[in-house]
């Protein structure tokens, strides 16, 4: 085995993380359990965009409660990466110019309906990363 | 754009897809807010297990809470993939010879300090996953 070493990553290169990112999961709270769902996300002004299916128990949990939204790229075999954690209030986009645009980035929607979308914003209020160097370090993480 | 699929999928493949898998997300509520951290993992004994820093907030809240844990694979190329969802009570293992096996289960931990772990087991009380098919399906999920 060998040590490993933990780093926090600063917010802005978090924000960066998360505009590259096109597929993110979505941590609710449903029926009083916590849940994590994925869904295909975007970064757009300093919120990050979801859809769901209005209806869905996604749907309901996801309005106007605090969420978290995790993206993360981890390689199994070096085992190193990164994930980045935003905790934010999630708002359905009601207004028809933000909902267009943020059709436009999330184009190539995976579920495709594009009337009957929710289009879910979620605010950056806490961004926090870390990210796991390989075996090349030696510092072992106590907090 | 194309019309997409999302599936069930069966518990049976789930706890396989679950058994394949070294690494997923936990969905723990931390100081009341949802949180999703990547976390080492592997089954064992129908439960799934993971390790964490003890006097850690992941640690406290990972104990005798129910937790959602989640491990998909998705292509972002061609948009499609699964995930499993995993809700159920976490405990810490205590029992010597329990947690011999799921150190052995966890071997090549990414944060290395044996004796230091916490070393936490999931029931698996609720498990569903779900499938995402390719553009050559026409049919859109409506829940």
């Amino acid at each position: 085995m060998a040590d490993r070493r933990l780093a926090e990553v600063p917010r802005g290169e978090c924000v960066t993380l998360l505009r590259g990112a096109s597929f993110g999961r979505l941590g609710v709270s449903i029926d009083a359990v916590p849940a994590i769902l994925p869904v295909l996300i975007a970064l757009h002004d300093d919120s990050v965009v979801f859809q769901t299916v209005p209806g869905t128990k996604l749907a309901a949990a996801a309005s106007n409660t605090v969420v978290a939204l995790e993206v993360d790229d981890f390689d199994p075999e070096r085992r190193e990466g990164w994930s980045v954690l935003v905790r934010g209030i999630a708002s359905v986009i009601t207004d028809p110019e933000r909902r267009a645009q943020a059709c436009d980035l999330l184009d190539g929607s995976w579920i495709v309906d594009g009337s009957a979308q929710h289009l879910v914003s979620v605010s950056l209020d806490l961004v926090t990363g870390r990210r796991l160097h390989g075996a090349d370090t030696a510092t072992i993480p106590t907090t």
